[in-house]
């Protein structure tokens, strides 16, 4: 492979986080949700690590990694006994901090025998992981989703498995112009891809922010609220909070009266990308509305509008992660004006990456 | 793995190409039949490279690199409007010429913004590409094959996949001694392939030169001639023109008065080796002859036993490439007087590739 | 993977044979059974290079490099013509001790030619081979095991084929503390597991003893003894003769008056593990006993206990295999006292493959 590559853009390019950077470990990702974890023995690999999920008896979540530090037997195949692991090799024991209780062979148990553990913090429906020093485990530093849990919102959610590395999927939530390409003029048309856009970084987040003014209200939207014909002003912010969480909001603001006394409304769409390896992601997504929220036949025509979305973000992404590993590493790609905010976030990985280094 | 190996052995062997050997670049190679590259998008990797192929409105053929230099996805899946590809994923679009025509999120289009395009030229029934500096690509270097077109000459042909290097197809069909043992007597036998040769490197080109006089002519020849019985003198000529082009002659000299007034028939069979990856080859061939060519079930019978004998030269190429790469790479190989001319083409490719790195 | 290791714990696991260290060469390994070596040529990996076994007409077996040292076609692939191996590309023949006997297209055949040629020895039921330096292949090196052999003990065996590292599986019959946790109470029960044992090195040998005194007879034993009930002194011993060799020796001592006139019974269970490739392990087993030789019925019983109880190994070994091949190769195993054999025989095999280094 010749890639000609001038000097300046090869040292720009290796600040920008790709495939072949080290996860960023000190940070929380959603390692489950709720009802995926339970009195059960649940393995998932995550940031290429194994990691055993169960309940305590007191229901609350555990992780540990899933590989006994005797014999590297995987702990998911042993037992569990009261909040006890036991391993199905040679029955060693583990409470859900990671030491070890037992050793059936012996009297003494050391106490360097133990099952590495991870922090884990369930704010429900999500169980959030720290694989991080766990010493700098703060639950403050989970990013906010109240929309799944306050009583004016109500969401469907799901789980996509995706053979991507997850930075290209941060990259395709923060770029808002190949809606009409990939998805078809319904979900985002040209003139939408087109509308001028501002975009923020803050800390180790970045914001991209559109705003229409004056449009008739798009049939998404305004079939939920009932507004269908409206004229209203749209926001729509997305957010790269964290390498693990994505939020974007828009909001609504009809122009001619509202609906049932309101004039604004409120929809979230939450992306959740946890790294399973390289070039695997567990995408955990959900979408949010305070408009309509007993509405179950809304909602499930949501899920399937946003399943059918998802799914063709999986296929394209699917596609260029089989390119970057069928040819040699070294393509140099090109930016252009609409990539700003992913390549922000790409620099905020990349060094945070780097730090951890 | 402990191979015993002088020093002088091993410096001979890193003069001959094998499967570590970089791809020569500077070169035509065949990338597809005619009738295969049309109005639709069609991938083909060639040279470890995903390529792009399709023909414009005038029918010309083009080659991209099936690579969108945005963010990586294949072109192919995008659309075909006029001569334009637009990706798939954002809608940027491509002129044949790989130039960037359109950003649909911005006015500006910058020149930087091309997809890679490689020279194509058609000799129907073949489409040449070349894959190196496109300012050395001079279609006068595409060796010659009137066989295919001329009016006197009729020819069958096909495509074969094959999972070995490239060089060692080379080196199988410039190898006649292996017919009696890898294809039966039929194909050739024992006398054939003990029969003196010559050996003749011009430029970096090979050719093994076989003359047999005076013998019965065979099975295959005699009943495409129609002089069954005859003697005849047979010259055999295989010639290693390209890394991309293999071509063989059979010269067939009636010694007892000919058939049909003539008394000379030819027969050539092309070997076109495009590589794919380091262990895997596209394999066009075709096989031409300048008697009885309006006779249909002969070049039936005569396709058929081209695959037949094609398909176990695969089998074992495909035999000996798996034993490589389950294998530790150190093993070394010794050579017979017969390999002269397989040896000379591995020196002739391994000297182009050192000569391009 | 950041995974903490003091410096010291650092240098003492380089000292432990793991599925990196090289093979070790100079042994005798077993190549197969004598019933699955004959006249047809059969190929099989073993120390991660490609093997032909065959019998020479006299009946005794060969061991060539399945590799053509010309083209490095599969000689597997080719044909026997008495003892003489035709290989099936060019038709070089090759005599049961490798050297070259003809070359078809050329008169003179150098006597460079040769395909390699492993030292075996037959000791029916086992074929035994040695792929080290062949001037050091002493049949004198190869571990006793008698059983299989003499007319006062019976045997029942079989063949596995594992995808771990052969050191695992040493690892596992030199460890009895898995039994109850693995294999469940009617293989060995805590007790069993707990009680004291001792371990003692021998050249390059390990052994493990464990004696329970006045014991009611186990289930298994007592059914082949016909001493159901009785009270017996056990005797175990685990012995690590070579990194191809394992063989365990229980001795029955009955101490109420015995059976038949004998007092004193032997069970011997033989593991040979020839690695395949680092990953995985030719797996060859044998049971026999002293006593109740022609029970037929017996030896079933004895065959089926024991292929459930490998396969439960097997199955937990292949786990382990995954789990390392999956996540990074800095994991940190902690050692039990249960573990003295395992890691003793792992410092042997670390120490002999550093000798062959
Ligand atoms: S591997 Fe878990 S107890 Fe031994
Ligand atoms: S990847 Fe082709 S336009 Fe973005
Ligand atoms: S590869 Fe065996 S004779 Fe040529």
């Amino acid at each position: 492979m010749r890639v000609q590559m001038r000097e300046g853009e090869r040292a720009r390019s290796s600040r920008l986080a790709d495939h072949t950077t080290p996860f960023v470990r000190s940070e929380w990702y959603v390692a489950g949700l709720s009802g995926e974890i339970g009195r059960q023995l649940t393995a998932r690999k995550l940031l290429g690590v194994e990691v055993l999920l169960y309940r305590r008896e007191d229901g609350t979540p555990v992780a540990l990694r899933n590989r006994c530090p005797h014999r590297s037997f995987p702990l998911s195949h042993g037992k569990l006994e009261g909040d006890v692991v036991v391993c199905g090799y040679h029955g060693l024991a583990f409470g859900a901090d990671g030491a070890c209780v037992r050793i059936p062979s012996q009297a003494l148990v050391p106490s360097a025998v133990r099952a590495q553990n991870f922090p884990v913090v369930e704010r429900a429906p999500l169980v959030w992981i720290w694989m991080g020093d766990p010493d700098q485990a703060d639950p403050g530093a989970i990013p906010e989703h109240p929309w799944l849990h306050a009583p004016d919102y109500t969401h469907v959610g799901g789980y996509l498995h995706v053979k991507c590395n997850y930075i290209r999927l941060h990259e395709n939530v923060l770029d808002l112009t190949h809606f009409p390409f990939l998805h078809g003029e319904a979900v985002g048309d040209l003139a939408y891809a087109q509308a001028p856009f501002e975009v923020a970084e803050a800390g180790a987040s970045v914001r991209i922010t559109r705003r229409l003014e004056d449009h008739p209200v798009n049939a998404g939207y305004g079939s939920a609220i009932g507004n269908l014909g409206h004229r209203v002003n749209r926001t729509s912010e997305s957010w790269f909070k964290t390498p693990a969480f994505h939020v974007a909001h828009a909001t609504i603001e009809d122009l001619e009266g509202g609906v049932g006394g309101r004039a604004e409304f409120h929809f979230k769409i939450l992306h959740m990308f946890t790294p399973e390896t390289a070039t695997s992601t567990h995408y955990f997504w959900a979408s949010a509305r305070d408009v309509a929220i007993k509405d179950e036949a809304l909602s499930e025509a949501s899920r399937t509008r946003a399943v059918n979305t998802f799914l063709e973000d999986v296929e394209a992404l699917e596609r260029i992660e089989a390119i970057w590993s069928s040819e040699p590493d070294d393509f140099h790609e090109i930016s252009v004006t609409g990539d700003r905010a992913g390549l922000l976030m790409r620099r905020i990985i990349a060094r945070r990456a780097a730090e951890e280094a």
